[in-house]
C-alpha cells in the first residue's frame, strides 16, 4: 500500500488536486465481467456533488466521470479501470490570500512542513474533491458485492443528535442533509443555514451500514475488517473518530449487556443484539456491519483566525473562498464508498485463501 | 501488508496462538546501528503481563523474550529481528467447554465461518495474548524514533471517566490501572473488583499522547498518519472506536471553536490550542499527537449468555478460564506499542519521500 | 504491490489498453521540488515511439504525455503525478480476425482462460502500447536519481551479435537499432528487413548499464536490487531472459575467474572486474549496474499458424496489423526505464532505512 | 512487499543469520484445513541439507524444522505459520579472518556500504543458510497446489551440460548432483571433485518445471507469472540469470520458429511445442512452466584473491571455512521451493480476482 493506494487485492490509486486539470482514480483487481458505464457510477458522484443545495459549497462541478480504460463492451476486464473527473470550476483567484497564510485546521502548514512548499489552490492534493475519485472507485466496488446493500445517512449535526425512535432510512433523499429523521432534518435547516449565514462551520456525525455481508470476511490480524474500516474511514478529509458497532458507547457497558447472544434460525444463527457492529475478532459475522464517523466542523470560515505566514509572522487568516458550512453532510456519499471498497477488498482477500 | 503484517517500510509480522508453544514478531526494516538486547524489550513486556494484580488475569506467564536473529554485538544489524516469547501457563483443560459453543462477543463464530474450524484453545489466533508480540516489536520501534515519547493511560472504566483537573502523568505507575488521576484510580479498585467477583467485565478508553513528533510526518491520502494510527488502534483486540484529537467532540464544535490557531514561536509556531490531536490533513504538525480508543467489556465472563453450538444447536455458555475483568487496562501498553510502531513507519517513509 | 502497480516507494501503477483512448501511469511517492514538466518525459517517448523508421510497427502515435497532477509551478509537489497519453492511430479493423482465433505466442489464449473474455482489438492490455506509460514513468524516475546515467543498448538480434571491441556508445542514436557497434548495425539494416518483408520476425537481446549508483542500494533477501531488477525486465512485453552481469555465462567460470578483486582507491574501492554486474548479495557495490534481456522475436507473423478459435476449433491465424519486425528495438527505451524506476525505488527505500 | 518478505497474498516472511541460534520463516495467508506437520516439510529440507556427501558444504546442520504456530490437530488454520530451524554447527573461528577482510564476490562490502557494520560470521544474513527457510517455507507452498508437480534438477555444471537425449528424470535422485542425465552425473563427479581439491569452484545452471499448472494463474502487468518467478529465482543467492521457456534462445530465433502453435484437444488446447515455457502475456497457457536460473560459482575459494580491508588497506583473503564446491547443486531445492511458492502465491491471487 504506498501514499496514494487504498486496498490489498482490490486496490484503488487516486490522483489529482482541487484547482489542477482534472482527478480521477486507477481501480486494480477488480473481478471481469461486470457490467459497468458511466452511468452506473454517475448517480453516486451526482449524490456527492456540491452545489446542489444551499448547505453545501457552491463551487459548481458537472463531476461527470470518464472512464478510459478496463471496460470492452460494457463489462469489467479485469485489467485496470481509469476513471477521471475534469475540474471545470476552479477560481484560483479565490485563494491568492491563503498562499502565504496558513489556514488553522487544514493541511497547509503540515504540508509545507513535510515538502518545502504546496499547491495551495483550494488545498491541492488535501482537498475534499479528491473524494470525488474515491466515490467513483467506491461505485465499482460496489458491483464486486452485488450480495451487499450500503445506506450511509447523517445521524448528528453539531449537538444535534437525530431521534432513533423516528427513522426512517426511505426520507434520507428527502433533505438535503441525508438525515433519516425528517424532524432533525427541519431543525438541521435552521442550524446550519445560521452557521452559514454567520461565516462560521458545524461537524458532524455519519453512521454507515451494510447489509449483506455473509459471515467469514476479514482477517485477523493486521487486514481486520474493522481495522480495516477505520483506516477508511479516518482517511476521509475532516474525519476524526471512528467507531465500530457501540463504539466508545461499548466502553461503558458491562460484559453481560454487551454480549450478542445467539440462537439458531432458520438461515444461520440470529443474534439478539448488534453491539459488534457485525465484526468479531476482525471478521464478518453475517450480522450488518456498523461504523460511524465524526467529522469535525469545516475549517474554511470566515471568521479571522490567529495564525502565521510561510515566513513566520504573525498574521490573521480567513477563508472567503466558496466552502461547505457542514463538511460532513457531503461526507455520506464518501463513508459509502470507503465501505464499498472495504468490503470488496476484503470479499476477494476471502476467496483468496478460502476458496 | 499482508494478513498477519503491520506496516510499510518499518513492518512487523507476529505469528502464534494462545496455547502453541510460543509467539513471536519478526521486525523489519528497522534501521542498523541501534542498540538492541532483551533488556530493552524486557519492561515494556512487563507493564503488560497478566498476574500482577489481581484486576488482570491470573494467567502466569514470565512473558520473557529470546532475539533470534538481527542483531550483532548489541546493536540491529538492519535485517530481520526475530522475536520469540514462549508460552509456558497454558491450560488447555480451562478451554475444553468453548469447542463446540461460540462464545458471543469472540471470534468462535466468525473463525469458524471463515475457516471452516478453529484451534478454540484459549482463543487461539484470536486471542489477547497476540498482544505481547506487538509489545515487543514496540519496544524496538521506540527505539528508531527517540526523539518522541509515548504515554498511554486509560481515561475511563465503566461509565466512570477521569477528572482532567486530577491528572498527574508521574501516579500512573502507583497504580494497577495505568489511571493518571490517582482519586479515580481509588474508585476503580471498587468498581473492578466489583465486576470480577460478580463474574461481569468492564470496558475502557485508553488515551496516548508522543510528544516530540516533529511536523511532517505522515502522507496523504492513503497513508494519512492518523488514518495508520486508527487501524494499527483498531486492530488491537476488543478496541471498537479511535479517536484522534478532539474526535467525536469535535462534531458538536463550531469551525471558530476548533480552530488550533498559530502565533510566531521560538522554535516554529505555537499553538492556541490542539483540537487537531497534532495531524492535519494526515501530516503531523509538530504538536503532542493524541488518541483514544475505547475498549469494550472483556467477553469473556462467568454469566451464562445464549449461544449455539458448532452444530447449530442452542445453549448456553460462560466462560470459566482465567480473564481480564477490564481488558481495556492491559490494553495501555499495547496502545503505546501500536503508537509507536506506527511513528516508526511514518519517520522511515518520510525520509524515503522527502529525505 | 498490486497487479498493476510496480515499486516499493517510489511507485507507479499504469492503465490502458492498446485500443482505448488513452494509457496513463500515476506515479507514486516521488520526492517533492523536482523540476518537472511535458518536455522533460517526451524525449523519451520520442526514443520509443513507433513509426520512425521501416524497422519498426508504423503505427502513427504521437505519444504526446500531459502532466495531470502532482506538479505546481513547475517543480514536483510530493503527491501523485498522473500521466495520460492519448492513443490516436486504433484501427480497430485491422484486429478484427483475432478476435475468435488465438494467435500463437500471444496473451490471447492465457487472458481467455484466465477472464473469460478480453478485449482484442491490438492485444487490449497485453499491448506493448503499455510500455510507452512506463517509459513516461521512467522519466520521472531519472529526476530522482541525478546521480545516476543509464543507458541501454540492443547487442544482438536474431543470432547476430555485436563486436563488443567495436562499441562506441556515442553510435547509439546514429542509427534505428540502438546499436552500438556500427559495423553490426548495417548488417542488422539487411537483416531486419528480410524479417520484415518475409513477413517474419526476430529476437533481440538488450543491455543495460547504469552508472553512478553508489553502493548500498538494495536489501537483503527479497528485495534484493538484483531481484527487482529482474522482475522489473522480466516484465516487459516480449522478454524471455534475464542477466545480470556475467548472468549465464558465469555459469561457466571457475571461482578465481569470477571474483572482482578489490584494490584500494582515491574513491572508494577500485574492482579489476565486473563480473557481479554491480550487485552483490543484491546489493551495489558502487560498480556499473549491468544487466541484459532477452526479448523473443515478435509473435506477430504474417505467416499462418495452426491454432484454434475461442469455440475450440482448429483454425489457422496469420497477425495483418501493423507490427514490429524486431520488438526488442524499441525494447532498449523501455528497460531504461525500468533500470530508473529501480534505482529510484532503491535509493529512496535505502535512506528510509539507513537514513 | 518488504525486505524479507515475497508473495502478495501466500507470503512468506524468513529472518535469521548463519550463525545466529537459528533462523526460520512465517507463512501467512496459507489457505486452511491442509494436512500439515513437521514430517511434511523434512523431507525437502533434507534434499537442501549440506554435507551430505564430499560435493557440498561438510557443515553438518540436521536442519530440523519445527512448527510453531498456526496448525491445529495437524491442519493448517489459515492463521501464520512460524517454521523455525535451529542452528547446530556453527563454528564461528572459522570466520574471524573475514571479519576485517572484505571477500569478493560476497556481500560483505556491499553489506558494510549499506549497514554501517555487519555479522561477518559465516556470512551472517548474506549467507545461503538462508534458503533453508525458503525450502521450509515452500513445503507449505505445495500444500496449497496440489494439481502441481514441481522437479529441479542442474543441468550444466561449469561449462558441462547435459545432453538432453539422454535426460531421465528418474535418475535424479540417484547421484549427488540433481542431474537428470546419468552420464553427464558421471562426468561431474571428476569435474566438482577436481574443484574441491584445488581450492576451487564452478557454477551451475538449475532447470525447473512445473507441471499440472493451469492456464489463467498470473496476471498482467506487474504482476506476471514470470515476472515474479524471474524475481523468485534471482533473489536465490548466486543467481545471476534467469529465463522463462526458450529464454536467451529465443532471441535467436524467427518468429515462425518460436510459435507454440495450437490444435484442438481432448482436455483444451493442445501445443505444437513450448518455446514460450508455459507463460504468456504474464500467465500461464496450461502447458509445463518451465525456468532455468544460472548460478556463479561459489565465492568462498582457498585461492588468495586481491581485496582490502574495512579500513581501506590492500590485503588478500582466502576463505578457509567450509563451502560448496558449487553452491547451484544445492540450489536446486530451493528453486523448487521458489517455484511452489510463486504458483501457490497466484492461485490465490487468480482466485481472488476471478473467484
Amino acid at each position: 500500500m504506498s501514499w496514494n493506494t487504498f486496498g490489498r487485492v482490490f486496490r484503488f490509486t487516486t490522483w489529482g488536486e482541487s484547482h489542477g486539470p482534472a482527478l480521477g482514480a486507477v481501480v486494480d483487481g477488480c473481478p471481469p465481467g461486470l457490467a459497468l458505464n458511466e452511468a452506473a457510477i454517475q448517480p453516486f458522484l451526482d449524490a456527492r456533488r456540491p452545489g446542489q443545495s444551499k448547505f453545501t459549497t457552491q463551487r459548481q462541478e458537472a463531476d461527470r466521470v470518464k472512464i478510459l480504460s478496463g471496460v470492452f463492451e460494457g463489462r469489467t476486464t479485469g485489467t485496470p479501470i481509469s476513471l477521471m473527473i475534469e475540474n471545470t470550476d476552479q477560481r484560483s483567484k479565490d485563494y491568492s490570500e491563503i498562499a502565504n497564510a496558513y489556514r488553522p485546521g487544514h493541511a497547509d502548514y503540515a504540508y509545507d512542513a513535510k515538502y518545502g512548499f504546496r499547491d495551495y489552490r483550494g488545498g491541492g492534493r488535501s482537498s475534499a474533491r479528491e473524494t470525488a475519485a474515491r466515490v467513483a472507485a467506491g461505485a465499482v466496488a460496489r458491483l464486486a458485492i452485488p450480495e451487499v446493500t450500503i445506506q450511509a445517512y447523517v445521524v448528528q449535526i453539531g449537538a444535534d443528535a437525530i431521534d432513533r425512535a423516528r427513522v426512517d432510512l426511505a426520507t434520507i433523499a428527502d433533505n438535503p442533509f441525508f438525515c433519516p429523521d425528517p424532524t432533525a432534518a427541519v431543525r438541521w435547516e435552521a442550524l446550519v443555514d445560521e452557521a452559514r449565514l454567520a461565516g462560521s462551520s458545524l461537524g458532524a456525525v455519519v453512521e454507515c451500514v451494510a447489509t449483506g455481508v455473509p459471515a467469514g470476511w476479514g482477517a485477523p490480524v493486521y487486514a481486520k475488517l474493522d481495522a480495516d474500516l477505520a483506516a477508511a474511514m479516518m482517511g476521509i478529509n475532516a474525519a476524526k473518530g471512528v467507531e465500530i458497532g457501540d463504539g466508545f458507547g461499548a466502553a461503558a457497558l458491562r460484559g453481560e449487556d454487551n454480549a450478542d447472544a445467539m440462537r439458531a434460525g432458520d438461515n444461520g444463527p440470529e443474534f439478539a443484539a448488534n453491539h459488534a457492529g457485525g465484526v468479531a475478532g476482525g471478521i464478518s459475522t453475517g450480522q450488518p456491519v456498523v461504523c460511524r464517523v465524526a467529522f469535525k466542523p469545516t475549517s474554511s470560515i470566515l471568521t479571522p483566525v490567529d495564525t502565521i505566514t510561510r515566513e513566520g509572522a504573525n498574521t490573521q487568516v480567513r477563508t472567503k473562498g466558496r466552502h461547505d458550512p457542514c463538511v460532513g453532510i457531503r461526507g455520506a456519499p464518501v463513508v459509502e464508498a470507503m465501505m464499498a471498497l472495504v468490503l470488496a477488498d476484503h470479499k476477494l482477500l476471502h476467496r483468496a485463501q478460502c476458496g
